[in-house]
């Protein structure tokens, strides 16, 4: 089973994925995570704070896992399509209660907590360059891959936040459908 | 001089754009609209929830007008690009402060909240709507104009969340030599 620090954070992820930054209260997360009043400061002296770099630092993990999954034995193009369909599936699954715990932080306090603005663009930056490097692979040259994979990255997170307010998968497929020409051979990678 | 009602809701607007909108309090918006303790249930009965649904439609609208004025005399690719710069600006003036009171609040509560979400659903399609009509008017067909104006719409509010991270208008940048690309002449728009 896992530890009380390891299921605090990962109760924390799963609370910010789906309700976001402040809304989320440590009786909560210690609730919750079935944790004793005093592992909060045990575990995390540095507070919420420390602790949502925890769940961040992990869920990026978490979804930098999928992605590769996603895009190995695979097309770029192919491999973000298979990546935003299971994005899809869990969105509705969950009845669109589950969000992006990164991309949520980054909108309440990415500007205001300097902890969390680094915790945050490292994710992002780790997820991006998953994606230039496919692209250096399939021969893209770096600063046009840079921008694509960026793009690509932004346009998933702001299809997530179109998603949950359309309660359908409808623009996370229009995004897979514009990034599958974006990103694939014979497209605007080639011609630009 | 704005009626309270009118600065309570420009107020929240500024508010829940800078720190999101759980961390937004009703004292706060009371105070720094300097309006009486009375106002919040005489003016919004709803409560909060009521009070931003309109703020987010009144900043729905200011985006609006935005955007339609940065494509007034331009092309597609032109009106994105200068309606880009001038986010960039506006976030980079704001020491990466002014984020997107839309954007976060479908992130924290577009699944939640049956008002939040049809509110922050109606503001993104209207700004969709806007790219639709200028992607049809420059040519392209209906599906194709709906699935890139919802990739700009995802792809421009992904920027704002990794540029309040990076506290950098790189971001943003590197969206909008993509998104010139993408709906440019000459463009993927073009050869798909």
């Amino acid at each position: 089973m896992a530890s009380t620090k390891q299921r605090m954070i990962t109760t924390t992820a799963g609370l910010v994925r789906a309700q976001g930054l402040h809304a989320t209260g440590l009786n909560q997360v210690l609730a919750d995570a079935r944790a004793p009043k005093g592992s909060m400061y045990h575990h995390f002296p540095g507070g919420k704070e420390e602790l949502v770099v925890h769940a961040i630092a992990e869920y990026g993990e978490v979804v930098r896992t999928l992605l590769v999954h996603c895009m190995d034995g695979n097309s770029v193009e192919g491999g973000i399509e298979a990546f935003i369909v299971a994005l899809g599936n869990q969105m509705s699954r969950s009845g669109y209660h589950a969000g992006c715990p990164v991309g949520v932080t980054a909108m309440e306090a990415g500007a205001s907590s300097d902890a969390l603005g680094a915790a945050t663009k490292a994710v992002f930056e780790m997820w991006t360059d998953v994606l230039v490097r496919r692209l250096e692979d399939a021969g893209e040259e770096p600063t046009r891959a840079q921008d694509l994979a960026t793009t690509a990255v932004a346009a998933i997170e702001g299809a997530v936040m179109l998603t949950r307010s359309s309660r359908s998968t409808a623009p996370l497929a229009a995004v897979a459908r514009t990034l599958q020409r974006l990103l694939g051979p014979g497209s605007l990678r080639r011609i630009g």
